[in-house]
């Protein structure tokens, strides 16, 4: 101890110094979470202590320091300079890659991607003999043209299904809020415009849910509060929803999501803990909760979400549907609730890769207004072409991290792998990523602070109880960092920046497991008051934090069951701008794991 | 007061709601710096205070809400999305300018830049008047190219003078560190290459001394301390340093700073105050003291500092000299002691704004191997030819922040306007730029947060007693910030990024006094322990922060001199990569100055 009172501190190596190869003598560190699962009058216990002036601060550090903050961040000595935001230079297009030019429309866009879709044709190997399949966006718009189907009569199905599913016995709680009327209207107008021969797009009269978290009008956002409509008003569609309305989407309400993105099980007091459809006694996963479960339930083809800290990829994996997160700042993020600056992003959660590389063509891409510097390349999309699948693909897989892993998980992720090894010869590679776990408490540092240097002006205007128990603890453990370790924490962004560059020079994406563990049980102390779950939490995040902090674009695709029968995410890491080899390889993988697809437990069928 | 405790807090307008026009209704907030000014025992007792535990905080606590931290930062209510680096995209080159083709050596740069130079027969207006005249590079390299002279016997002066300015009873305490024989060393060398008529450049042989913040072999760097070099070796020449070295240039020397660039009068407890060749009574400014006084005296043409916060330009100020920092990341940094990452950068001081030019083209540019994403533009060099100024340039000037400044310094800076206006026909264009007194504030919070991140380990490692007593308290002061503080100080950097880009469609520089007031007199009773002295602190920065915190090009020029005879300097802040329009219109407001200007108490000629 130092005349600053300093703690055990780590002696970060220079990072060139560090090997990355499957000999590197770095160690990998598993999450040591030192604190209880907390619900119920236990929580209230907690958020009022942390909320003392003086011996909410005194907890607080014997928490940064017992959960390793201190010694991995706080204190630690490393050389490298901060790198704030995970801005990176635009990468080479590789193979087999569609080029979309600048300044196209959302509808341009789209067509596009349709150009790269397989077709009819080509059948996905096995997939004729998948026993369930949900409707796709091409399936939507092929029963609109022939008329089987009107955009109207899927709309009054949506409504009665989401009415169904919020009130008893079902309380799925997919929803904050969905106005029939302004889906009928959209809808009407949709059939008109098919009626017509004109549908916009190939999204004219799809079913698209929003999470909660991101503008669309005629709904407030609620960012999963009861408060924050009440100070901060919704006026306008974000970028991206407008994108999706112009291409005629049929925008179908607001989902659940964990209150203010602040927790990962999608459990909300306020608006009731979202159940997963293959099992409504588990969670969904969050935060985009309802966003995961509604393409879950076949509700639509489609929904948003926003992911900083795996909120998009968790309850995908969780929920067995694809979530796609591009690289940071390839969809424009205006019209989201700024929680945070520099780690999150609008995601895409779908039932097909298909659909996500749809949707992603309709939104993505740099607003012409956009000031920043961040010289964002083309957008690119894959050619789907399932006979023609890449034939050199390398994967770094960390084999200590990817095992950190409930067993079925490590199970069926590890068989995942072995098929595509097996079916395109496709390599893996085996690395060492050091200081995964110092990368998770950066990110949450980072996270955390930027949520609270966002929301401290909401709050002030706030009556504390509005906020729910689990998010006043968030909320003073948000507050309790430094500047000094804001920054430390960006220093650590730098070395996994660099060290992330270098494991791309060996392999086209890192795959893990989405999750370390599958759904796991709402308990009934937990309903009213949230729960802290940091244990699950941590395992939930294990896979996530490359994909945010440092920007890196990530998809999870669907690859099997538990014992209990929930689903199994595999997660592949792409390189910077890489989204079309990484829709390629979910697309790749989806083909082989389709066939073995279940039917959740709540499915609704909107097209017959 | 809300169940946060909070203090009143300002709303901020949405920064396009902001008028910057003259009749905007913004307010010029002037600095209301609440803390006496504190030397010998106070300033003992003050560090103490701060240093215990509660107490300490609670004192810190009181300043930041005093000085208006909180009340115009951490609890202020604003929209603007955070900007963590001063990043600007490329700007278009205007007229009369030499852009230089990338990866060019410095020797190449330096030969561009001398095609810029007026040529001898382009007489400046009015030189041949000036009574007193420093020697330029162009004068020690044509007396080494006629024989009058060689490196040696230059070098033989400075070390003579060097020694007698060391000494009692000069105590100018210019240098921390020269070392006679590697200079002679050096200039035998040269000499060798002028006997040979194959001098490496126009620098070769010319002494240049480097402000003890950058590496420069075989010198430690101690950053003004007496500790930071036992724990941080230099091994090798910082890039800037390289760069001059590989032109020939005769290296002299680490001058004396302002102990880890925390103060601005250049006053350290260690290697002596740095006196004012001007008045050696007086403060040289700080913190790059030595380098603007070795200039000012005549020991150089040409030296470097480092400027995170004016300290380069305010010493040059006081000093007389030009004082030019360019735009941010311009200069690599590699080399140079990491006091912050976001504001600070290598600045040149120079006897002539022609002797700027040609230091800057040789150390200007990006690094090959600069893995970051801000993508520079070519380096760009004004033509300086006297006889055909710029006749359109528009120099923007805020009435009310020009004005709060002592009388002589008012006086002496609308003079020099008036004649660039009359002599040239340049126009200004008077505008309000909102919010500065805030900007300083953001600034001090963010280079103290960036300080204390980067030394904390160092710190750790000190007996804390090694540092002088004002720099304790600061180190205080610099670890007081929390993260939500650090990231609202860069919101507020993001308005300010944008009213400067707004003030920039209506001018091409600001014009502004470069200090509030002259060189103040060096108390007794701050040569021991340093001193504490806010208010002139405060005046002397009051111009600064501009050209740190949002990364934009400035340059100071001396245009006269008080009623005691000390310099006064005007500053021209510039768009950002302006560089060359910048060093343009200093050039021509040299050309109307130069014939007043006076000889220092203080001058050793090199030459004679």
């Amino acid at each position: 101890m130092g005349i600053f009172g300093r703690e055990e501190a780590v002696v970060y190596k220079p990072v060139d110094k560090v090997a990355l190869s499957s000999n590197s003598d770095e160690i990998y560190l598993r999450a040591n979470v030192k604190a209880p699962r907390m619900a119920g009058f236990l929580v209230k216990l907690f958020a009022w202590l942390l909320e003392l002036r003086i011996i909410g601060k005194i907890v607080l550090n014997i928490l940064k320091k017992e959960n390793l903050i201190h010694k991995l961040i706080s204190f630690a000595e490393l050389e490298e300079p901060p790198v704030f935001v995970p801005v990176h230079p635009s990468e080479e297009y590789g193979e087999q890659v569609k080029c979309i030019e600048f300044n196209l429309s959302p509808f341009e866009q789209v067509q596009e991607a349709l150009e790269c879709l397989p077709s009819s044709l080509e059948n996905i190997p096995n997939a004729a003999k998948s026993s369930f399949h949900r409707w796709t966006i091409l399936d939507y718009s092929r029963a609109y043209r022939s008329g089987v189907l009107t955009p109207n009569m899927v709309a009054e199905r949506f409504i009665a299904a989401a009415d169904k599913y919020s009130n008893h016995p079902c309380n799925m709680s997919f929803f904050i809020n969905y106005d029939a009327k302004d889906i009928l209207r959209q809808a009407t107008e949709s059939t008109d415009r098919h009626k017509r021969g004109e549908p916009i797009s190939i999204l004219d009269g799809v079913p698209i849910a929003i999470k909660d978290e991101i503008d669309c009008t005629p709904y407030p956002t609620t960012g999963g509060t009861k408060w924050l409509h009440k100070v901060r008003s919704c006026t306008d569609d974000a970028c991206c929803v407008e994108r999706l309305r112009s291409c005629g989407a049929l925008l179908v309400g607001k989902t659940n999501m964990h209150e203010l993105g602040s927790g990962t099980s999608g459990i909300n007091p306020h608006y009731g803990a979202t159940r997963n459809p293959y099992d409504t006694s588990r969670v969904s996963g969050g935060s985009s909760s309802g966003s995961a479960a509604v393409v879950c339930a076949g509700l639509c083809p489609v929904s948003l979400g926003v992911d900083g800290g795996g909120s998009v990829r968790m309850p995908a994996a969780l929920c067995g549907v694809v979530g796609f997160k591009p690289t940071f700042g390839r969809i424009p993020h205006s019209g989201v609730l700024p929680l945070n600056w520099t780690v999150g992003m609008v995601g895409i959660l779908a039932g097909c890769v298909e659909d996500a590389l749809i949707t992603y063509a309709a939104i993505s891409g740099q607003l012409p207004s956009d000031k920043s510097t961040v010289s964002m390349p083309k957008v690119t999309l894959p050619l789907l072409k399932p006979n023609s699948f890449l034939d050199s693909i390398k994967l770094a897989q960390y084999g200590e991290w990817f095992n950190d892993c409930s067993d079925d998980v490590k199970f069926c992720c590890s068989e995942a792998l072995q098929k595509l090894r097996k079916h395109y010869g496709w390599e893996t590679v085996e690395v060492t990523i050091p200081e995964i776990e110092v990368m998770r408490l950066a990110h949450y540092l980072t996270i955390g602070s930027e949520c609270y240097a966002s929301l401290d002006c909401l709050l002030q205007k706030l009556n504390y109880e509005e906020l729910g128990w689990d998010t006043r603890v968030a909320c003073s453990v948000y507050g309790a960092f430094s500047a000094k370790e804001y920054i430390k924490a960006q220093r650590i962004r730098s070395r996994q920046m660099e060290f992330h560059r270098r494991i791309f020079l060996m392999a086209d994406v890192i795959v893990t497991p989405t999750t370390g563990v599958t759904a796991y049980t709402i308990k009934d102390d937990a309903l009213r008051t949230g729960e802290l779950d940091y244990v699950n939490g941590a395992a939930l995040v294990r896979y996530q934090i490359a994909g945010n902090f440092l920007g890196l674009p990530a998809v999870t695709v669907p690859v099997g069951y538990d014992k209990a029968g929930l689903p199994i995410g595999l997660q592949f890491i792409g390189k910077p701008w890489s989204e079309a080899t990484l829709l390629h390889i979910a697309f790749a993988m989806q083909a082989l794991c389709v066939s073995d697809y279940r039917k959740p437990q709540v499915f609704s069928d909107m097209l017959n």
